[in-house]
C-alpha cells in the first residue's frame, strides 16, 4: 500500500525509521501504534452506532491494595497475567466480532510465535461458536497492514505444530488476506472488509 | 427458590447469615460468591463446547512498573478505573452476548445504584446492534437469582430519570425476568433462559 504526501511522492516509511525526531512528528499526527489506531477506529465505530467493539483491558494479579484516607486506592504489588482471550470483541449487526491485532518488524514473513496457544484456542473456540474471527497483521517496515481470517490462522497454526514453517509467508498473507487501508475516520476500516466477507 | 437438605428440610439462610463457621462451610460447598458461581458455569460452557463467554479482567491504570533481573515486572502504583463495558461478554451460537451480575442485600427491591450510567450506555448500544443482552440479579437474603433482559433494565433506568421510583421492585424483577435455578454443573444455567427467550 503506498501513502503519498499532499505534492503526490510517495511517503517512504525507510526515511522515518532513521531520523527519531522525524518519526515522532509523523507518527504523533497519525497515531503512534498500531493498538492506537485501532481503538480509534473502534471509538468511530462507537459514536457513530456502527459497531460496538471494545479492547479488553490488561489482565493483572492484583497482591496488595493501600486505601488511604479520603484517596483513592492505590495499588502495590500487582503482576501481569497471561490473557485468556484476544484482545478485541464485540458486536456488529448482532454478530460476534472477536480478533488480535500484531505487528512485525519482519519483510518477508509474520512470525507466528507473535501468537500465543491459549490465543489460538481461543479462536478455534469462536469461530466454532460461528463468530467473526480474524486478526489483523502490521507490516511495521512498510507500514501494511492485513486482514486475515482465523480460519487461515488456524491452518498455518497447523502447519506449524505438524512441523512446518514457523511463520506465514508475506505471499500467504497477500493471498489469504485483504489490505487495510489507513485513513481518517475511521483510520484502519476493519468493518468494510467483514462487510464484504461475512454479510 | 426453595434449597432442600438432603432429608428434605428447606435450606433456611437465615441460619447462615447469623453463623460465620456455618457460612464458610456450606458456602464453600457451592461457591462463595456469585462472580465465583458464574465464572465456574462460563468454565463449564467452555469446556462443554456450549459456548465462549469470559469475564472481562479488572480494568487498571498501571504508573509504575518496576523490572528487577531475572524475574517479572512487579507493578508498584496502579489505580482502578472504571469499566466502560459490562463485566461479561462472550458468544453463543453466533449471537453476541453480554451481561452484567449484581447482588443486592435488599428483600423488597433491587436498587438501580448498583448501576452506573456507562454500563446502561454500553447496554443500550449493545441492544440496537441486536446482541442478547441482560443483567443477572441476585437477591442475597434469600438467595434469590433472576435474568432480566437489557430492554426492561433500560425501562426502569429511564423511569428513575424521569424522576420515577430509584429501584426495580421485587414484584417487577418476577413479573418482567426469569428465575435462575441455583445447580451444581452449570452452577447457573442462564443458557437455558436464552435458549427459551431468543432462539
Amino acid at each position: 500500500m503506498e501513502l503519498r504526501y499532499p505534492n503526490g511522492k510517495v511517503y517512504k516509511p525507510q526515511e522515518v525509521k532513521n531520523n527519531p525526531h522525524l518519526k515522532q512528528r509523523i507518527y504523533g499526527n497519525r497515531g503512534m501504534t498500531l493498538e492506537e489506531d485501532i481503538n480509534e477506529t473502534n471509538l468511530y465505530y462507537l459514536e457513530q452506532e456502527i459497531a460496538v467493539i471494545h479492547k479488553k483491558p490488561t489482565p493483572v494479579q492484583i497482591v496488595n491494595v493501600d486505601y488511604p484516607k479520603r484517596s483513592a486506592a492505590v495499588i502495590k504489588e500487582a503482576y501481569f497475567k497471561q490473557a485468556s482471550t484476544t484482545d478485541y470483541n464485540g458486536i456488529y449487526k448482532g454478530r460476534y466480532i472477536d480478533f488480535e491485532a500484531k505487528e512485525t518488524k519482519n519483510k518477508t514473513s509474520f512470525p507466528l510465535q507473535n501468537f500465543h496457544e491459549h490465543q489460538i484456542k481461543h479462536m478455534s473456540d469462536c469461530v466454532k461458536q460461528d463468530g467473526i474471527c480474524f486478526v489483523i497483521l502490521r507490516f511495521s517496515s512498510t507500514d501494511e497492514i492485513y486482514f486475515l481470517d482465523a480460519k487461515h490462522l488456524l491452518t498455518f497454526w497447523t502447519r506449524k505444530n505438524a512441523g512446518g514453517r514457523k511463520s506465514i509467508s508475506k505471499q500467504e498473507v497477500e493471498t489469504y488476506g485483504h489490505p487495510l487501508a489507513i485513513g481518517f475516520r475511521p483510520r484502519i476500516d476493519y468493518i468494510k472488509v467483514i462487510d464484504k466477507l461475512y454479510f
